[in-house]
């Protein structure tokens, strides 16, 4: 057999046509979004004020192993994708590992990151429906800029409230989504209700995640044809991002490959419930039995140190409450340069396959992610995000424990996104002014202490 | 036949295995270097002290048509080549035009542009050499990046000069190039004696390309083992970036497509050089005639109002002369926000192939550049450099014509990088701040009357 290419893309004949449910092989499900109103399960009609139709009936199915891509999102997916599975030569050589590494690079597009492929979906229904907009909120500003390209695409005005901090702090980020057509407004601002009162309180505030999906949801229930979208976190997402692991299992038939670990980062979960997708599958189906790593900030590490519990998804506390690993929603998680992974939650679907140990976890400090994250770019010459660096971290342990042990294992990681605009945290790492943070136990004791009471389900 | 794909990627197999050298093609050379110390053609010997020896021949070898690849440069080109050809069918549908669009882009790479070809190829020869290091220059960061990049994979140490208000106005540039390991000084500096004097006279002064280049050069001539290396308008530079042009020629071969007309932006020419480089030797050898085009900046119009004549590459005048066409080395550009273009000179090979008739070209000012790079990123999902964006505009006025005409054409443009460093540019043209600046005649014939004399060549 001829020696394996460096990067491999698929054909436009060999993309997946259609997302994979995982849900659909789970032998149980998680526990169901409660209303905050009435304190019972969600009913789909509960979500349509608030979601457009497909996708609150998405966020529901459990039974619909495969979905069709709509056409159109097949269109605009062929514009970035396939995106290339790269099998890592220069960073085996450099860490002198017998084990083969492979990553999924998902930064080749403008919005820099993974999450278009979920942007596009929900951006593609919302159009369908007939739709008069959009609102979402953005820290970062991965997010925002991926559904800025997508509405573009489409011809859908968008409205993003960006943390007034990051609006501040990231003009470049908000320039990329104003070029692509976006109306970006910095939260807490007067367009809305609960904007007009966090500013009386507090005219000087930076404003919060929190509070910025509080005013993108005001925004879109309040506004005629227009509904509230998000990037992560919800299995509608999931679903769409199953495109990510759907390419590479392909992928890696293709070379004759598959993995014995899967690793991934973990923030809300988005492109990890993405990438071990199909292998979660086979593992769930008895077909193979790979290792499924998810990667968390030591900073926020709410599988490895949070309580499975029902909580908000916000800070806010106006969303749904979602049955999920979690470090309770008044957790504020210090100021870790991976703005995508600060997150108190995490997915209740990827929680349930944790919480049944189907998959493991792993804590990583910041200082030792910039450096996996140097030591990475110098041999691959992709500077990555530091979202994405929390699992070439992981990655790189694996390989070099393989080292030791003399073992040739097939290590896959996903390669969410590019730094470019993450420099401030590399400037610090070269200085060597980054810190670790790591919430004591008190922290999280107090954090936790804010949980819900549910009557009869969580006292 | 089935339906073209949007990207097509060669697979390692189909890469190009060696290097096109054009001057091989050629029926007349552009006139020599000139020594400055001498008033006599360069030799080789005269560039040793500057360039490493393997790239000094390069320099001036106009025999050898084809040139092996370095093994050790095709696996670092494995990287992250190919590049894809894309074929735009977003930007076609949103023109309405009959024409058919390609694009090779070169912006999938840490570096985000083409320079990382020339700079991987410098960096191996000056290893090879067994040299200790290398010294260049940058301006708006894209050659610094690419040339850390290359010399971060051969362990090679790099000192950039970085001019003193890009180093304090673009500091996440120099901090990509420091994650690199590269050491970035601001320049002018105490570093060299030219640093320390130009200090001496103004010591608040923002420095100049002409200042780096200046002290780039001394550092290397002063320092046991270094050598200085260029990313545009030598030979050599164009030798290696015809990886660009051969690609997109094998590409388009396997699709059975040939371009009516092939369009790249203009700076010192290493793009252009690189990606017209075996469609330049079809017309000179009579297999096919594609329309050539250069684009330039009205800003800084080296072609299309400049003089054919031999001048300095520096404005620190220390550099050998060349023949090229010039707006003269004192000529000061505009603050046009394409960086790349803002260069007096032009490649002395690009520059007799289009005295001699073989190309054209064509001066744009950059609101029409900016609206097209703006129209670009939402059909196409790419947020493109100004530089490139400079073929944007000229490749979609070409559709227009054909919309007009009827005319189904084939046009082929080079999408050298990524706009991710530029938004500030962006923001200025979104906020609709962004002016056009044309020098007047009165300007260019100053600059130009600084030409130098050169007794029984130039008087």
């Amino acid at each position: 057999m001829s020696k394996i290419p460096h990067r491999l893309y698929l054909s436009e004949e060999q993309m997946p046509k259609q997302w994979y449910n995982l849900r659909a092989d789970m032998k149980e499900q998680h526990d169901p979004m409660i209303n905050p109103g009435t304190m019972k399960p969600a009913q789909v009609e509960d979500l349509y004020p608030v979601f457009c139709e497909k996708l609150a009936k998405q966020e529901l199915d459990t039974e619909t192993r495969y979905v069709d891509i709509p056409e159109e999102v097949q269109e605009m997916y062929k514009i970035y994708r396939p995106s290339p599975l790269i099998r890592a030569y220069n960073l085996e050589k450099a860490l002198d590992t017998p084990a083969k590494i492979y990553y999924k690079f998902e930064g080749n597009n403008t919005s820099g990151s993974h999450k278009l492929n979920s942007a596009i979906a929900q951006a593609y229904y919302a159009k369908e429906q007939g739709l008069k907009g959009l609102t979402t909120e953005t820290g970062a500003g991965q997010w925002g800029t991926a559904l800025s390209e997508a509405c573009a695409y489409f011809g859908l005005p968008l409205t993003v409230y960006m943390v007034k901090v990051s609006y501040n702090q990231k003009p470049f980020r908000k320039a990329v989504m104003q070029t692509f057509g976006a109306e970006v407004i910095a939260s807490p601002s007067d367009t809305t209700h609960v904007g007009r009162e966090i500013l009386k309180k507090d005219p000087n505030t930076g404003g919060s995640l929190g509070c910025a999906i509080s005013e993108a949801v005001e925004k879109a229930v309040t506004s005629e044809g227009y509904r509230y979208v998000l990037g992560s976190v919800l299995n509608q997402v999931l679903l769409h991002q199953s495109i990510i692991g759907l390419e590479t299992k392909t992928a890696m038939e293709i070379l004759g490959e598959y993995p014995d670990v899967v690793i991934g980062c973990a923030g809300g979960g988005s492109n990890l419930g993405g990438l071990i997708a199909p292998f979660m599958q086979d593992k769930l189906t008895g077909k193979a039995n790979p290792r499924i790593v998810a990667v968390e900030p030591a900073s926020c590490p709410s599988f490895t140190r949070g309580r499975y519990a029902y909580d908000f998804c916000d800070l806010g506390q106006i969303t749904p409450l979602a049955k999920m690993y979690t470090l309770g929603s008044g957790f504020i998680p210090s100021a870790n340069h991976a703005g995508g992974l600060r997150y108190h939650g995490m997915s209740p679907m990827l929680s349930k396959l944790y919480h049944d140990g189907s998959m493991e976890a792993v804590a990583v400090e910041q200082t030792k992610v910039f450096e996996a994250a140097t030591f990475f770019a110098k041999n691959e010459t992709i500077l990555p995000a530091p979202e994405s660096a929390h699992a070439i971290r992981a990655a790189m342990d694996e390989a070099l424990r393989c080292k030791e042990s003399g073992e040739a294992k097939t290590i896959l990681f996903g390669l969410t996104g590019t730094g470019y605009f993450d420099m401030t945290a590399y400037t610090s790492y070269n200085e060597g002014t980054m810190e670790d943070y790591i919430p004591t136990d008190e922290d999280l004791e107090m954090s936790l202490s804010t949980l819900p009471k549910i009557p009869g389900i969580q006292e």
